[in-house]
């Protein structure tokens, strides 16, 4: 599939059927997710690949406790009925996985490494293009708490478990979101 | 360009010929990474477009000061014959600038709003395959302090200066950068 077509086809998918994935599929993304760019080229990262559903169950059920908090302490109503069923639905739930000591000079600024979660989130960003040429739905979900997402999925204290992708083929049609233009975030000098 | 060899095939360029980019790669480039995805669909970043030969000296300057202070900081001795002068070299330079008043509900969580990072790093990676894919280099550069970036960019203080993209035909040939496979990142649950 053509490059540019999957930057602006891709959307992010909240119903999935159960149709499995295809071992060799699920290599392709996995693989694509390593060829990001990273500081040093550290690849800060690592990949697990979920298909248990007690797993999942347990990601939902965390998704659902994070959203109750969430209410409370946004203040947004309309979150009282997002749902992440997505979660349960998706057949593999791929989690991304960050090192912090693979991050580049930034280790030493005051701010903390933060470039291994932009490696990350690189790496993210690829899968997610390569599931849709793949004819593959995605979501890229985060909104987790990063201690219990470690205990469910056995992760060491010092990685940071950065997103959830959750993969599928599309039940139904997935709605385009639109974007703004250019002219309104271009600036030049 | 099919998009799995832009994947495979996008690799950091150093040396940039002083070819200048046509305007219509530009805004092909720069409009991938408006479709990159973000929390609630909040488009957190602006795209700073630099040209000019006096700002780019500007940035290589930070770019040296920061190494300097990083070589005693880190202990990296190799560090110190690090060369920046892409900086210099690249026809454009795109700085994306992120807003942490557009991140999703991360915003209420201890750590603090991340996920504006995470899609301003996902416009970078589709700006970085897009300009692959037109036949040009790119730099991914993070390696500066954002106060100084701010000053210099005229970036307010309540938004942050992520990444420089620095884009050009390549001089020469781009080294390959090897990955470590897929049995030594993943892991199946």
């Amino acid at each position: 599939m053509d490059l540019f077509d999957a930057i602006r086809e891709r959307r992010s998918c909240r119903n999935f059927s159960d149709q499995p994935i295809e071992q060799e599929d699920l290599d392709r993304i996995l693989e694509a997710g390593l060829w990001a760019p990273s500081p040093l080229n550290a690849q800060p990262w690592g990949f697990i690949v979920i298909k248990s559903a007690e797993m999942k169950s347990r990601l939902l059920a965390e998704a659902n406790r994070c959203r109750q908090w969430a209410v409370e302490a946004s203040g947004w109503k309309w979150l009282a009925s997002y749902r992440a069923d997505f979660l349960e639905q998706a057949p593999v739930i791929i989690a991304v996985v960050g090192d912090p000591k693979k991050s580049g000079v930034d280790m030493f600024q005051d701010d903390g490494p933060v470039g291994y979660q932009h490696a990350c989130a690189a790496a993210t960003q690829n899968m997610l293009l390569a599931a849709h040429a793949l004819g593959l739905g995605s979501v890229w979900f985060t909104f987790f708490d990063k201690g219990e997402i470690r205990t469910i999925l056995d992760i060491p204290a010092e990685k940071v478990p950065l997103a959830l992708i959750c993969l599928g083929k599309p039940a139904g049609e997935v709605k385009p979101v639109p974007r703004k233009g250019l002219e309104k975030m271009v600036t030049y000098l």
